[in-house]
Parts: structure tokens; sequence; C-alpha cells
């Protein structure tokens, strides 16, 4: 097995077996919700990519991935519960995600619209509870406030939200590669500089990593977002994107582009970044 | 006037003054979350309960309410989404709320879907960027990470979400008083106390008057969801709750016991006490 492979799954594995410690201990009379929120952050197949770049950009800096996990989980949580509402019938209407019934297919609408409200409200008490630990260490509290200020950025109305907005006023336009490019940096983009942002503050990153690290993440969440753009082309699926707009061979060319600006910005850092060269290489030929 | 009542509508002027001062600026191709966001904050009548209660804890405890107005503004954001998830047709499908047209009936479903989820973004974005702002003074960020732990916890699975999720499952059935306020202490007292407890933290309140205000907050908390229950019961609502499993009679008399509750844990604070019973008193005697 490849080193950044092994290292992926390292970091991922991490994330699985302490996927579900930072849900709250639920009473009985409300174990539904608990059961909704479980079954969309369990069900198969997740790449874990946030989680994993946070604990990645976390070390990277010098940091101890143990105690970045409430955040990476946190991260996962925000990004599981954008996946129920996107499922939703009055949004992309989904009945199969990752091989397996939709949250609401199993559950209904409207403990689904509570699943994702509780893993929301449930990464930032995970981390809000985390802070409470260090009130003896001011730095590392400042660290934790500021990764939870990025991931709290990434998921909101100029982040993450935003790029759903936009994409479901202009799904059925013919738009522009700017607008295009503006729904992709905020849908997807967003979380995933806030994921590799926020672990770059858990490590105690200077400055000019963290600038570094934050222009990575902004080329890989954008080739990321295209090579799925892609991958839906190929698999036929009718919805306006990149590659319906742009052609298969120029969205690909995109990503190849991308990919190697990521790559250029990581090089001064040699073998170091290793693992975030990979990374991007990897996600850029990925077929699922 | 009297002069709790001009305390209080001193409270909710200053909130109603700055209450889009936390959202964030949007770009203008995402401004329809925004307008759905502000359409649901701004929409005439609301109480702002929770932010003024936020507000008259810390100062209470000896807080500048002026810095705590991010956290007021806050919980406000929140108590909205919660209204607007709440009011989609597969939760309660309401189509009017104080008066006016529900959300999703102007900005439709997935519109709605997303304003509620930028509004609980926006909620810890606003606490989190604030906490930012005390990096040179340990003792006001700690109490800003409490405050906003307080709210996480409160807007939860363990708070508000445990009471609509059972809401929603036992809406339907013949339910025991127990359970019947264990729903009321999660839906509706949960965020009453989240935002007793997040000002006094702003005030820096010592332990024993932290506790008392917890105290009062459940007391009040539950006896104004009762109120609800019997503005309901009084206005011919069909759903089972307090007013449908007691009677009319003895859920006045619980509404005055939980009243009169509160009014003795404030009782030893004499004159300082005034505006936290004379709101309980408000509250109980109210008639929307």
């Amino acid at each position: 097995m490849h080193g950044t492979d092994r290292k992926y799954n390292d970091y991922k594995e991490l994330i699985e077996q302490h996927l579900l410690d930072c849900l709250p201990e639920i009473d009985q009379k409300s174990i539904t919700v608990y059961d909704a929120m479980k079954y969309s952050l369990s069900s198969g197949g997740g790449k874990r990519l946030r989680p994993v770049l946070l604990l990645a950009s976390c070390e990277f800096c010098g940091g101890d991935i143990n105690m970045a996990l409430p955040y990476a989980l946190a991260i996962e949580y925000i990004h599981t519960y954008s996946l129920i509402h996107d499922d939703l019938p009055a949004m992309d209407n989904d009945d199969i995600r990752r091989g397996v019934p939709t949250n609401h297919k199993v559950f209904g609408e409207a403990v689904a619209i509570l699943a994702g409200d509780g893993l929301l409200s449930t990464a930032f008490e995970a981390m809000n509870k985390d802070m409470l630990l260090y009130f003896d260490d001011a730095g590392c509290l400042k660290c934790r406030v500021k990764a939870s200020y990025e991931i709290a950025k990434g998921a909101g109305c100029r982040g993450m939200i935003a790029g759903q907005i936009s994409d479901i006023e202009l799904a059925s336009k013919n738009v522009s590669n700017e607008l295009l490019e503006y729904i992709h940096v905020n849908k997807t983009a967003a979380l995933i500089v806030a994921a590799t942002r926020a672990g770059a503050h858990l490590g105690k990153a200077d400055e000019s990593t963290l600038r570094n690290l934050t222009d990575y993440a902004e080329n890989l969440g954008l080739a990321f977002q295209i090579c799925d753009d892609i991958l839906d082309a190929e698999s036929n699926k009718d919805k306006c994107n990149y590659v319906t707009s742009n052609g298969l061979e120029k969205s690909k060319k995109r990503v190849l582009e991308l990919t190697d600006n990521a790559f250029q910005i990581m090089a001064p850092y040699y073998d170091n970044a290793e693992f975030f060269n990979k990374l991007a290489n990897n996600l850029a030929v990925r077929v699922k």
C-alpha cells in the first residue's frame, strides 16, 4: 500500500473509531433523533475527507491529532448535516446516498430535518465543550477558538450555505463559469478550506504556513467539486454544472491545472508535504 | 408605564436596533438566503424573551449589556431558526406566524430550510467572532466560551431538539404529564435557561447566583410553555398538550405554582430582583 494512502487510512480509521464520541448522551425519550444522526454519520462509503484534512493539517504544523479530534468530528457532523438537508424532497430530493436510503427515506422528513439541525448544533456543542478543558492554557484555548471560528465561517452564509442557496437558485439556468466557480468555492471548497485552516490553527501554524495551506485547500476544494461534476456527467446525471457548461475535456484540464497549483504551493515543504501532494493527485484521478 | 415593563422594552429596543448586526455580509449572488433570514428575524410581534433574559441576567450580575449583544442576538437567531423549521410542511405545517406568512410560504421550502440552517450557523459564527476580540483578556474570553457553550447545549440534542423530536413523536398520542413536562422543559425551557445562564456567565456571576438564576429560568420556562398551551386551548387549537391532559383549571394552577417558585427563588435579592419577579408575573398573565 502506498505511504500516503496508508496515512490517509490511518487518519480515517481514527475518525471512524471515534465518530460517535461527540454525540451527546441522549435521553431514551428522544432516541429517534440520535438514531437518525448516527445513521447518516455511519452509513458507509464516506471519504471523511474534511476531518482527514483537518488532522493532516494539524499534524503537518506540529500539533497532536488526538487533541484535534473534537474539531475533526465537528466538521464531519457539519458535512453530514448538509448532506441530510441537501437530500430532502424540497432540495435535491434524493432517495439514495452512498448506496443506502437517504435519511428522510428511513426516518421521515421531520426527523431528517431535526437530525440535520441536531448534527449542526452538536458540532458546536462539541467544540465548545472541548474549549472548556483549556481554561488553564491560554495558548491552546485561543487556537481552539480560532479553529471553531474557521469552521463556523466555512459552514455559514458566506461559506457552504451561500453555495447551496446559489446552487438552488441557479440549477435550472445557464450560468457563467464565474458564477459556477462561486457556487463551487462556497458549496464545497469553503468547508474543505475551513477544515484545513482549523487544523493549522490547532497545530499552531505560523502565518506563512497558514496561508499556504489555505491556498492549497482552495485549489484542492475546487478541483474536488469539478471532479464530482465530471463523475456526475459521466454517469449521465442531468444537472447544470461545470461540465455541462465547459465540456468534459476543458473540465478535466481545469482539474489538472488546480491540482498542479496545489502541488506548486506545497512544493517548498519538500517531503513533509508528500501527503498533501498525493492527496491532491488521488482526488483528481478518483472514480467515485 | 410600569418600571419593569419599561426595562423590558429598553432591552427589547436595544435588541431590535441591533438585530441584523451579526448577520454576515452577503454576496449579492446569495442574497435570497439573507432576505429570508431577515424576514423571519424582523417579522413583527416577537417578544424577544430569550435575548431580553440574557441581557437582564448579565446586567443583574454586574455585566455590560452592550458587550453581551452578540450572544443575545445569537440566541434570537437560534430561536428564529427553530420557528422557521417548526413551521415547515413536514413539521407543524403552519402558514401564518405572528400574523404574517411563514418563511416557506414566502420563499419556498428549500430556501426556508437553508435560512434556518443559516441562522443557526450565523449564531455560532457571531459568538465565535466576538471571542476573537478577547484574546488579551483571559477572564472575558472564558466567560464568552462558557456563554456560547450554554447556548449550544440549550439548542442541541439534550435541549431544544430533544423537545422537538419527542413533540413530533408524541403529538398524536396520549402522554403522561411526566413526558409532557420533559417535552416542555426541553422544547421551550432549555433555551430560556440557556439564555439566562449565558447572561449570568457574561456578567461573571458567582456560583450561587448562577444556580438561583438557573432555577428561576427553569420555573419561568415551564410556566411560559404551559401558558402557551392554555392560550392554544382557549383559541381551540387541536393539539395534545398540557391543557388537554390536565384541564384548564389545573394548568392555570400549575402556572401560578411555577411563577411562585420563580418568585421565591429570587426573593433573597430584594429590589434587585424586581425585573425578574415582574417578568414571571407578566408572562403568567399574558394573553398572547
